[in-house]
């Protein structure tokens, strides 16, 4: 099979980038140790073999660089980035495909964006929002007494503002490094967040407004959910001296939708990237992990990285889909059966200008149907187009896994439509990411928990193993599932490694 | 890589099954059509590839043999049997480290027995059963007005014989083979099974019997499980014509542990394969399945199999560690990272005599403490020795996954003696299989769904994806999770590709 990859177009880009990449890079060495004489595949020796070039990873490269060790960061896709990325539209410009929103107390991307020249524009965020709920328009206010609830009858408000505070109580007693001891996390962790909606959430308006909460925030529907994962999910919506709430991640003005980067959030992994230069090695999906002695061969299609140290910074039920040898402890692997993805897409339909500005709307939607419940108006800060993005979630998403774009599309301009108006039928472009059936993702945003999950295994989120370590953002302990959450994984785990080696 | 593979004595082993396989099973060609002149694997073109020689494998091979077609079974262990396996006694014979009793309905594995001249004797059951519960100890008749159910007080009888009662109406209203079509399957995925007992199992030791019986079954926490899926394996526990009881699943006389094979129970897949001599390549864990045209390239270590059709036959965990080319559809993708394993151990005590049968004990336990929560009396029909096994499940395995033999020991041989006294504490020798810890299982004894999953994921089971198929127990409509299921699931899959090829 060697010689058949080396001969593919693919090979041949993928093994040029890492001898290239080891001789700039200043690695220790171009051997040839693990790999017989037939095998082409390059080989690099280095301290610490990063697995996943995504904002986890490539954090972690940096750090350790700074520290004066030898990385290689191996990267299955042709890009860096992983669930970050820019795409680029028809008439010029970028749209961001994957996590795009920044906001308080999220401090590490944030500082890490400023490092690199990345500046950040306020979300637009201007005039009112829209409900549609029982096929029936109401634009609200935002800055009003309820903030930006959306105005569902006062039964319903009252109602949802009793689960909010008792969600955020609740949360206030899950320790973000260790959900498990929370003195009720056993209670918590028996149930679904939906029996626990269904026992709290009891005015239908107030269920339709969590469960909208629910969709947005993860992508999944409360049945797929631990309460104690939520609540832990929500406790790590803040920093060290800020503890997390549920409105700081569904806000805009003030919460996780806060601000956007300019140019596209892609370019921070990028402009990281750059920073590394040839340590980092494209198109080189990790297969194995073989411990030899003291150090560890891991091998992606095309290389083979020989090291002291492993971080494996990928989606859990991507490290999954490693082969290790030695084989990872029972807690760990299960752990990895036990984190799937969640199911998400995102559209977003280009315009000559963000036409709704004009009729008082931000373009911002809270939907109790359509295959789009939330949207955001995904404009470049000059408003030279105009860009209505979408999430397609959780069910949703899943209905339409095997769907044409084209049929994709058509349903997300009719909901488009509905909300907006026949302008919204038109647009100039439109583009379609679908995380569900990405190879190196697999889903998205972000792993979630069902019942038993968190109290049975947490504690193999981030235990090492052996000198294998773990990142990513499923594995921080504040924006768990944000890109603030994958740089602070990164920092954390270079701390780990550093004082390990 | 291929070729240090190839020096590796572990590879030369397989490489030579491998060839002589080939030639002896007449295959259709032995060809390297896929692998370039630089790579040394064996190549083998049949009909159809299969993935895994447990039961449902080797029933598919057996089937597609019989019909006319080639096939090669790609089995990533050195032996035959997936999670059915005799383990060798120190002192002469075998005992059991995985499935092992059959029951009523049970119809294919006894058929597929009987056809192999594996013969079968009744699981020990004579004399009492014992309750251990607040510290003492109960011997009870099995053949009571109330069956086997431990003497809890009244109150609790009577709650959970309603309990009883309840699911085994429910699981009347779920369609085996595709339970999210129940009337009632989206409140029934919602919840956790735990959620369900808790307003239903209101008698504190009803809980008990209820959480009892969950371990047993499942090997997980009632937390762990979607309330359709206990139903679904309730439903599934009959056949055709004899709907599925809860009692069926849990009583050994008239249930699922009635019976056991004369000489251990891998003795079937061991006599299955030998039937298929050659085509059964061992040591041979499948990488990657690549389709090209209108034909496949199952690559395993050291051998590769082109077919026009292709069966996996592992558990869904593993199957979706098995790099796919094209990507499997979302759905397929997604589901396989939400079954995952049950945990599962068990520890066989053999001692010079089933001492326990002369205190008028069956050897049956039902506790409500210690490591082994449920035992059997497991010496071989002639009662030339005298063997207690004891299962390590759920919460327990998983607490034991990273304990050492002895102390695994210490803690089983603790709990037999606070059950059957002292002459437990010395056994001539003591057997610990521990699925949790094996790379090709990785938990046990099956799948687990959480809520969400069967609703959302349940039609992706068993739909083929071009041409691959799906097979396993996970996958069968009777017996989901024994080995009855295994073979129902070969000789279901084998159907498949027959009318498909």
């Amino acid at each position: 099979m060697a010689s058949e990859r080396q001969h593919s177009p693919g090979m041949s880009r993928r093994a040029l980038l890492g001898r290239t990449a080891a001789a700039a890079a200043g690695a220790t060495a171009l051997t040839a140790t693990t790999a017989g004489p037939a095998a082409a595949a390059t080989t690099r020796d280095v301290d610490v073999a990063i697995v996943g070039g995504g904002l986890a990873g490539l954090t972690a490269a940096r750090d350790l660089v700074a520290a004066g060790r030898t990385v290689a960061v191996l990267e299955a896709r042709g890009r860096v980035g992983g669930r970050v990325v820019n795409l680029p539209l028809a008439g010029g410009g970028v749209t961001e495909g994957g996590g795009e929103f920044i906001g308080p107390t999220q401090d590490r991307i944030k500082a890490l964006a400023d490092s690199l020249g990345v500046a950040t524009f306020a979300t637009y965020n201007t005039g009112k929002n829209l409900l549609y709920k029982d096929g029936k328009k109401t634009p609200y206010a935002t800055d009003g007494l309820l903030g930006s609830v959306p105005p569902v009858d006062v039964a319903g408000l009252a109602n949802a503002a009793i689960v909010q505070a008792s969600l955020d109580d609740m949360a206030k007693q899950v320790p973000v490094d260790a959900p498990w001891t929370a003195a009720k996390a056993a209670e918590w962790d028996k149930q679904t967040f939906e029996s626990w909606l269904n026992a709290n959430a009891v005015v239908p308006s107030a269920k339709f407004l969590l469960d909208v909460a629910c969709t947005s925030i993860f992508s999944a529907e409360p049945r797929e959910l631990s309460l104690l994962f939520v609540l832990f999910y929500i406790a790590a919506a803040g920093n060290e001296s800020t503890p997390g709430t549920l409105e700081r991640l569904t806000e805009t003005a003030g919460g996780a939708q806060e601000l956007r980067f300019v140019g596209g959030s892609q370019l921070v992994p990028q402009k990281l990237a750059a920073t590394l230069g040839d340590r980092v090695v494209l198109n080189a999906p990790v297969r194995t992990i073989t411990r030899s002695g003291g150090r560890y061969a891991v091998t992606a299609d095309g290389v083979t990285v020989t090291a002291r140290r492993v971080v494996v910074a990928v989606p859990p039920p991507l490290a999954a889909r490693i082969t290790y040898d030695p084989l990872l402890p029972a807690a760990r692997d299960q752990l990895t059966q036990r984190l799937p993805m969640a199911s998400v897409g995102k559209a977003i339909a280009i315009y000559d200008t963000p036409f709704w500005r004009a009729d008082g709307l931000n373009g911002q939607v809270v939907s109790d149907t359509g295959v789009i419940s939330s949207t955001f108006d995904n404009s470049p800060p000059d408003a030279s187009y105009g860009a209505l993005m979408g999430f397609i979630e959780a069910d949703e998403a899943r209905k339409l896994d095997a769907a044409g774009e084209a049929e994709v599309r058509a349903a997300v301009l009719k909901d488009y439509v509905t909300y907006f108006g026949e302008k919204a039928a038109s647009p100039t472009s439109f583009v379609l990411q679908r995380w569900n059936n990405e190879a190196y993702t697999r889903g998205g945003p972000v792993s979630i928990a069902a019942p038993g999950v968190l109290t049975q295994y947490g504690p193999a989120l981030r235990e090492p193993v052996g000198g294998i370590h773990w990142a990513g953002t499923e594995t921080s302990v504040h924006w768990m599932g944000f890109m603030d959450g994958a740089v602070r994984s990164g920092e954390r785990v270079a701390k780990e490694v550093l004082a390990a080696l």
